[in-house]
């Protein structure tokens, strides 16, 4: 105990902060939960979750332990030439996923999120928002609500085939086959033609439909 | 009761084989239920179950309730023009599966399959022996198995984003544009190049590296 050089204070605030933050994040979801709200149901004072965590995001990334910080890995997705964006899609996640395998947090998340409403919708929100819609905003392309969408679907397809049901020879596969057989499949989502009926559709769907 | 002209004993022999066969898919899995086994925990001759329920396949489409034949499923999609059999699948899959949206016994197997072991087997073997890998097969592609997963973890995250988390626009987007979107992915895992990596995995996965 007498190791660390943290006070066993700081270490209960920010264990409370945590705390407060995962359940706000599963009720009301990534965007509607504020650092004040976190704040107030943790009893400390907003500054404080700023000075543990940083941002809301920086303190998301903490709750839901990616190995990754989502703004970092968005630049890092970014970079590089737009014909090949798919490929590093597709072997970032499989290298990250196939590392810890059935333990990963973000597996987990996902196998909440089919039954449970609040884990679907943090999920949701932050596959939307934090992640897959930064690259396809950035790039400019058109749709890309339904880009992003698109990629979530056949990444989250992903895990479960490969390590949540293990669907063979899919689940054994090596990294190379995976990324080689996926990466396409990404790429058309993020920068390829969608179809004529694409554009047709408003952005933000079902939101739309009762205005 | 007097309008139906089944009897009370017909009725519940039929149900209790139904029970076992629920049971013996989920435990064993599709391949390891037998109808024989199923009549011995039923109680009843395996020739009844074969009277009420036709063939083992026939049993299981009865359990999972599902919408068609996997057989006559399998026969539809190969029909027509092999450039088309992604948008047929998407498009069959979308349509059966919008009727009923979350209710669907389908829907329903992909949420159990992600937290139970004995739904997953059974989801597994079912896509792999039952669904895509005859298509694959009958198609005579190399990599007929990795197609077959591949097909499967676009699937089950299309119905996993479109109908269980519900990631806009994805969720409410027309049918057209799902098909449009997805067609030309499963088209490819079917039918197209995997890249030059997929030869040389062998196709029986993982089952084969302890020999």
């Amino acid at each position: 105990m007498a190791r660390t050089g943290r006070r066993p204070g700081d270490s209960g605030t920010r264990d409370a902060i945590l705390d407060a933050a995962r359940r706000a994040f599963a009720e009301r979801g990534y965007d509607a939960a504020t650092i004040r709200a976190v704040a107030e149901a943790a009893g400390v004072d907003p500054a404080l979750v700023h000075h543990y965590f940083g941002s809301k995001e920086q303190l998301f990334v903490t709750t839901m332990e990616l190995p990754v910080d989502p703004t970092e890995l968005v630049a890092r997705l970014l970079a590089g030439d737009r014909e090949h964006i798919g490929e590093r899609i597709a072997a970032t996640f499989v290298s990250v996923w196939d590392q810890t395998a059935n333990q990963h947090p973000f597996i987990a998340l996902i196998r909440s999120a089919v039954s449970s409403e609040k884990a679907a919708t943090m999920l949701r929100e932050f596959l939307a928002h934090a992640l897959f819609r930064r690259i396809t905003d950035q790039l400019g392309m058109p749709d890309g609500h339904l880009r992003a969408s698109l990629v979530a679907s056949q990444l989250m397809g992903l895990a479960i085939a490969r390590y949540i049901i293990r669907i063979e020879p899919l689940a054994s596969a090596p990294p190379p086959v995976v990324v080689a057989a996926i990466g396409p499949t990404l790429q058309r989502y993020v920068t390829g033609d969608l179809g004529p009926a694409a554009g047709d559709h408003p952005p933000a769907g079902r939101a739309q439909t009762g205005s």
